[in-house]
């Protein structure tokens, strides 16, 4: 990670100044991880305008000096957030610094307890999104790693007729699921499996049950895997036998809003535009009160990044992004689908990071 | 989860109240679903003095119907704490309210949005641990489930004969474990699984990599369930090959030392007591400088609960605690070895929940 954390430092430290701050303390793991390579569970990095301090506990001496041979690693036995303030309090004692902290990051007792420790010759700046909107844009290297993440996710859909069929639990495909993603190289799932049949489809975000898969019924399954440190995110729906009319139907119109969505996605637009595509498209078919989420959204080091292809949103999409595309419906007491596949955005076009076949898997 | 929620909500109404709040807003996803039994991923829960409030977004709209049936629930667009606040002004319109919150687990932009919506007629109360400190001590119903979890695990690690062996990747030792896990009903993994094998094993909280197991290296297995929503946590050391004496003589310093803090614990007793006694153990070995973590640590929802079994921890062990026991130790370029098992306390005497063989695996 040494060759991508100086460039990122660099990003950052600019962005900091942009924010008018001389120092910035991160609080976020994934944006510590981006900016200096630290992938351990508990940390703090303070950047000052000439060294970057990693803050954390004695679980990881030896990771932190491997991972993040940039910083200057303080192992500490108190709060992290105690040492990182007295640290600024030696700093400010000369100057008054100007802070930047990641507010959405930083919970109410630990940014007391910073500011305590800081003492008064600090100006605190609550930042938002400073490092996520650097992250948002993805480097080739990094659209590499997530071209096999996408790529492991792809081949344990491809492979669902080995593991789903009546008779097994949820639970034991969301196992054979995890498996197949983690033999394939994954270092485990990006987000809990969802395995949903029969009613239990029409939840969106429905987890494993010790359900067992039935004849005609729908199982949605959302998946995707972590490859060193990055997310992939897909979805298939399944019909355990032959698909009624209907079904078809609501699949092709859910097929469809993710052909208008992908249309639409390009750098210049709207993400708000790409969402109201696919749901122009489902309320033509009666559809469009059962799409009770957004069309899609951003992932790379998190399964939820920028940008938030959701009603309304004004942010406009980059060559760099790299967003799902995931129209689905859901009706209480039948059931649900859902169709997500990722897509990055280049300059002159997209490109489909998932490919798996994407009709309605009868099995 | 109906019959637990109604003595739950009573009882944080009570701590609620003792804590000179009218109302709460609980914003960590955990406590949420102590107290209200809604499990989705995004919500905020505010307790009036007679209703209770689960405000989430659209993909939730049955579930929490169907998991939080004691709740009004609330399905908004904006932010969660933004309609939370809203609520709160119009209570607060005809009397000033006293509002707790969860100043460990709301970020300081949240905070700003929830105050900004609630208006100017309340006095905003911060809290720390007020469910926690409910969570903490398990009822007989929870026990229940923990000894459940608990066996998932034990019995997988017993199986490790079946998967442990030189030439297999640590990333598929990870799967092997995880897919054996969820074959015996676990919901998936209660933290991310550590396979660290040979000079890996020093770092305490490895993950598993593309490295191969070769012989006469030692590999640590920490692993866990999650069962019905409920935690698991334990750890083995296993040798490829027949331990050196100095590998045995460290083990044997693990083991005494995990006893040393067994035999300690009890209803009445300090948490860092606790510690001592395993510290004391790896002292007198010459070891404990080594030691570079806490002994243990609650769990239940959550992998990491109250109490802490660190140094110098004041609180007092009570009858329904459930602690890891997890001495280590971690010599960069040798090599790590850790043992940890799971105990309830009782009022007479303490259970080992995780029984599986706790000699040294010379596989």
């Amino acid at each position: 990670m040494s060759v991508f954390s100086e460039e990122r430092l660099k990003q950052v430290r600019e962005a900091m100044a942009g924010a008018g701050a001389d120092a910035l303390v991160l609080t976020h793991l994934p944006n510590i991880f981006y900016v200096a390579g630290f992938s351990g569970s508990n940390a703090v990095l303070l950047l000052l305008g000439d060294t970057a301090h990693l803050f954390t506990d004695g679980r990881y001496t030896i990771q932190a000096r491997e991972e993040a041979p940039e910083t200057q690693v303080h192992i500490v036995r108190t709060a992290l957030t105690e040492a990182c303030g007295e640290l600024l309090r030696g700093r400010s004692a000369r100057k008054r610094l100007r802070v930047g902290f990641e507010s959405s990051w930083l919970n109410v007792a630990e940014w007391t307890r910073l500011k305590k420790a800081a003492g008064q010759r600090i100006a605190w700046k609550p930042t938002s999104d400073l490092v996520e909107g650097i992250r948002e844009i993805k480097s080739e290297a990094e659209l590499g790693v997530m071209r096999q993440a996408a790529r492991v996710a792809s081949e344990v859909i491809v492979e669902a007729p080995e593991y789903v069929r009546p008779g097994v639990t949820e639970l034991q495909v969301a196992a054979e699921i995890d498996y197949r993603m983690r033999s394939k190289g994954a270092s485990g799932p990006s987000f809990d499996i969802i395995v949903a049949s029969g009613p239990r489809s029409a939840l969106p975000h429905a987890q494993p049950t010790e359900k067992r898969l039935q004849k005609n019924e729908l199982v949605v399954l959302d998946l995707g895997a972590i490859l060193r440190h990055y997310c992939s995110d897909l979805t298939r729906t399944v019909f355990l036998g032959r698909a009624p009319a209907r079904i078809r139907r609501w699949y092709k119109a859910i097929e469809q809003a993710q052909e208008a969505a992908h249309q639409a996605l390009r750098a210049g637009v709207t993400a708000g535009s790409v969402d109201r595509a696919a749901r122009r498209l489902l309320n033509q078919h009666g559809l469009g009160s059962y799409f009770v989420h957004s069309t899609g959204h951003g992932l790379g080091i998190e399964i939820h990044e920028r940008p938030r292809l959701g009603r309304g949103q004004k942010q406009v999409i980059r060559a760099g992004h790299i967003v799902t595309l995931e129209p689905g419906i859901y009706v209480e007491g039948v059931g649900g689908m859902r169709l997500e596949d990722e897509v990055a955005v280049h300059e002159g076009g997209t490109e489909v990071l998932t490919n798996a076949p994407r009709g309605l898997l009868e099995l």
